[in-house]
């Protein structure tokens, strides 16, 4: 259990985080010691609309406070898939999440509520909530990778969100691996989350003729375990960009510690050869200090994690770093 | 002229500022708003070994004390190409300086002269000075890419140098922009400095049998002026590795502001178009936003300017970020 500093907080504090996720919506309140007080899952729809998806999100928050008996609520955070003005609470360019896009979210669902909100981009919420209680506990500078559809991308510093000047830094799936590689809808060529991402890896095989045109990420992985050379040939291809980009990480940052989280990490063992091999050789940072990349740990949770520490964190709650993994 | 809050601060308080360059070691007393008071310009050969160049700069600072002849010395900052475990003052891997790989450079010239010594990267410094008095002036968050022999690289994060946890931070010249590109002495291949240094410029005009053997990269920009195809060729090649690896600097961070430095800046007209036109293409973040990337101003100074800070920094000075460009 990560030791927690309360300077204003009380023991019986608690927030509620939420995690607007594809197809799902949960949220949960946790306390200041990372202990789920009550957690409920929803669905919702992206495609349902911004007035609908905002109603979901205020229901899902009320339903976990009545379940709430005792203690102060701190505060909400909310994990989006977009970019987030921080000052202003305002989503700005999400794709996912039609009519979000320069709405002021937060005030919004603060007004509906009373309750003082914290937006985050998703990935930072996971990166967030890893550090509080999943893999980078005690760790106060760490870059998370979130391999998904996308590659998403969270990078605390010193144990803050880095949100560069409009909240749109950790664009990593957006790194150029391949100058020349594949197109991706951003504008650009060979960026990492078009050679790494599950819907890379789904690419790739359909290219390679690996069962049918909906072949998903799981069936190369299955293939791969029959022992398919081209299903590991896949993901050696998927190892080898996220070792090009990790390598260009770690000599970036120099951070201690690298995860990786997200559906494709089952696949771990295929891709992980490939890429540590990547980075070795292109990282002298790496292969002369105990840099670490690991896998996360708290899977789908991190980002519910980190949107309930948010509040904490406001409030002037600090994860001590020297607390042992 | 940059505000500078003073905490602990006197008016009279100055600072010492000492650059360790390739050929010659320079150092400065500089008060609190920026101002020089005395400088002094000495010679040093790396190849000397420690002893005498840690000799080098005890006289140099020595010197430099003697000039100012009121005032009270804060500290001193000393700016050397290596890395540096700032907790401790110890020289890392630093191939440049013989003898100095592990070496307790810090206490050992606080010894000799029983001053407080701060010792930093020589890039990191720069980036800082730029911060303190050059294009970087009221802008917290911004990253500078030294193009010389080699490409260096500072990040200055909330207006602090981002270290990592072992002070390797910022080698943004080992970025891999091409991952089957030229070898690099590091292991890696295709870094950005093999392929936009000064280095890379003379290499790609030799591999074009521009000039002799011993062509430079200033001969190739006179080539380049007089409207040699060829010359105009390599830095246009330049300028794409640089824009790739910003492209990916400026979704990684979504700072305000990229400068670039070092003699190689002199073929900015040359390398700037190709440059921009990659980190249109590469970044949506920058076609996007108003983010900048500019010359540095300072030229040499930079350097001694960021040393010179140092110790201000480290008394509670902070520029303030609001002052206008």
């Amino acid at each position: 259990m990560p030791l927690v500093c309360y300077s204003r907080l009380r023991m019986t504090d608690y927030s509620i985080g939420v995690d607007l996720g594809g197809t799902n919506l949960r949220a949960a309140a946790i306390d200041a010691e990372g202990k789920i007080l009550t957690k409920i899952t929803g669905s919702t729809q992206y495609s349902s609309g911004r007035d609908a998806i905002l109603g979901h999100i205020v229901t899902a928050i009320k339903g976990v406070q009545l379940q709430v008996t005792s203690g102060n609520l701190l505060g909400v955070g909310i994990g989006i898939p977009g970019f987030i003005q921080i000052e202003t609470g305002v989503v700005i360019g999400s794709a996912n999440l039609p009519g979000f896009d320069g709405y002021p979210v937060r005030d919004e669902i603060q007004r509906q509520l009373g309750i003082p909100i914290i937006l985050e981009n998703d990935a930072n919420a996971a990166a967030l909530g890893e550090q509080w209680m999943g893999a980078g506990r005690g760790v106060k500078d760490l870059v998370l990778l979130t391999l998904g559809t996308g590659i998403g991308g969270g990078i605390l510093a010193d144990g803050r969100i880095l949100h560069g000047f409009l909240g749109m830094a950790g664009e990593l799936g957006h790194m150029t691996v391949y100058p020349d590689g594949n197109p991706c809808g951003c504008g650009n060529f060979g960026c990492l989350e078009k050679h790494a991402s599950a819907t890379a890896v789904m690419s790739m095989a359909r290219a390679l003729s690996l069962g049918d045109l909906d072949v998903t990420a799981e069936d190369v992985y299955n293939l791969a375990v029959e022992g398919n050379p081209r299903a590991k040939a896949v993901f050696e291809s998927m190892g080898r960009a996220l070792g090009i980009a990790l390598a260009s990480l770690i000599n970036i940052f120099n951070f201690p510690l690298y995860l990786l989280s997200g559906g494709a990490l089952g696949s771990w063992d295929f891709f992980a050869p490939a890429m540590f091999e990547q980075v070795r050789k292109r990282s002298f940072t790496f292969s002369r200090t105990d840099t670490r990349i690991e896998k996360a740990t708290l899977g789908n949770e991190a980002g519910l994690y980190g949107a309930a520490y948010l509040p904490f964190q406001l409030a002037g709650a600090e994860v001590v770093a020297a607390n042992p993994v």
